[in-house]
């Protein structure tokens, strides 16, 4: 089964979600952002994690655009608290309607997540509502977060690991473990899969902090040096300044939340420091830690190894590595 | 049993509530807005309508708070898109801590209030669970109505009820309907008692839009003519122009959307053609079709007179009505 078997699937499921008519204000920003594409990759996940355990994968679709759904309502308002002009290219719905039309149109759509929800059996429906629940409250922490890291200069490791495990991770976990459950796995195989998307997700945010410094400016999709410049206390910054020798300290002083005369200079300051401070190795071994962590917890789901490749094909798509 | 019976039975579960802990600019919100008291009216409804039916109203408190969770969630957001400085007397969220917190607090409000259904009877959680997802779009339909309003020329009175039916009394319908089908009412009960609160909230409504007109400064909380001043589309004004002869119309429009030179004088003016129209017997009238309707609602439930009367009482006490 490739990636395709189960976008196929995904996209007349997509297709067919009605958010409402009336007032159009209120419904056509939902239509709009969930047009603007992306991978769909937790919907994705959760196929995935259901085909694990069956082939009847039909009933499963519903559900799993829940978490597409919900990852962009978090989005909407996300670009809105963030003052984001552009989302996918387009203009964001902040932009294109208003501000309060953004809020409002988030917050059906948060009801039309919970909505895709409630028709999985029964007996399954109050747990995966708390779990769903857990992890939304959960994505709104690490924004919260994420959001007061901005003006504060005390962020640990710790707290910016815990941070991205909140905003990204744990959505990733919940959309396999929703999946997992639908198929009717064991607690124990949803709860291994559940880390094996949390850890993708940390791997996968850890990288985009990497790309941002290393990345090819051809293929990354967003401008190299943009979180050096935006001054952003990434897992790269963050150990830069916790391993700098005081000439390092001020070097990154002078650069990091300074009014910028030059940005190249600054963009190529900062990663001096970093290349003498080896952040580069230390944080890919990081990913490789999370990601061999990730393959230790599929390799304990007992479900058959041909049915687990997608998923490790996919991880491996996600991290852009070789075979 | 007379409303504190109701009121405190709420009184610990509103304080055992538990929102979250960290971080604390995402809970503490949440905690302050619950604080500003209110008449938790939508909780008591859901309590009062499950006693017609059961003596067991442990179990009904926490997902009755389940409507003033969402309730209150509703005014956060509300008062940052109408920019309102003050809710209850006190600063306002957005005002207190800023529109990002708003935001983001709110809908983690939205999440909890979910999350206190949870625990009902499962043979009832997907068919609760629902209603209260459509009662909740409902409301953000009705509050995009209300501000679009704002800015339109064209609003029907049809629309304007539809408006206010949605926005207020949907939600005080749907607290009966959680309550009866919780007490073990049949569906025909639920239906009846929440046709009751809706009939009761649009009547609530039409009575505010009266109040600031004709009501007493000392007694009605707000300012009286408030609605004339901003030029909002109520009951009173939309009937007003429907009706008003040219040289009335004439009037309306010099006060109506223009520029105030002298406030008493706008409100007097506009209150003079009320007068002239007989506006104030014309929306009394409406209030009394739908206190009779909700009254007759509240006969067909098949419970006894003696429970009935707490749900009668609170409906003449909402409506400021004499015994």
């Amino acid at each position: 089964m490739d990636l395709s078997f189960f976008t196929d699937k995904l996209t007349s499921g997509l297709a067919n979600l009605r958010y409402g008519q009336e007032p159009t204000s209120l419904y056509e920003p939902i239509r709009y952002i969930m047009g603007l594409g992306g991978k769909r990759i937790r919907p994705v996940l959760t196929l995935m994690g259901a085909h694990l355990f069956t082939d009847e994968l039909e009933a499963v679709v519903k559900p799993a655009l829940a978490t597409e759904v919900f990852h962009n309502f978090t989005l909407l308002h996300d670009d809105l608290m963030d003052q984001a002009p552009l989302r996918r290219g387009q203009p964001t719905v902040h932009e294109k309607w208003n501000p309060n039309v953004a809020i409002l149109s988030g917050d059906v759509m948060l009801v039309r997540a919970y909505e895709l929800l409630f028709d999985v059996p029964a007996p399954l429906l109050a747990p995966l509502l708390r779990r769903f629940s857990q992890t939304a409250a959960e994505v709104c922490e690490g924004q919260q977060w994420d959001m007061e890291f901005e003006t504060r200069t005390d962020i640990s490791i710790a707290r910016y690991l815990d941070m991205i495990r909140l905003k990204t991770a744990v959505l990733l976990g919940f959309a396999l473990e929703l999946g997992a459950r639908l198929g009717g796995a064991s607690e124990e195989d949803a709860d291994h899969l559940r880390q094996f998307g949390v850890d993708i997700g940390l791997a996968f945010q850890l990288r985009d902090d990497l790309l941002d410094v290393y990345g090819d400016a051809a293929t990354f999709g967003k401008r190299v040096g943009g979180d050096i410049l935006a001054d952003k206390k990434t897992f790269l910054l963050l150990t830069a300044q916790a391993q700098a020798s005081p000439a390092q300290q001020a070097t990154l002083a002078r650069h990091i939340g300074q009014p910028v005369t030059n940005e190249e200079t600054k963009v190529a300051a900062v990663r001096a420091i970093y290349d003498e401070l080896e952040i580069r190795p230390q944080t890919e071994a990081l990913i490789n830690d999370y990601f061999r962590d990730a393959l230790q917890h599929l390799e304990r789901v007992a479900a058959p190894e041909t049915r687990k490749k997608p998923l490790h094909q996919l991880a491996l798509q996600l991290l852009e590595r070789e075979q």
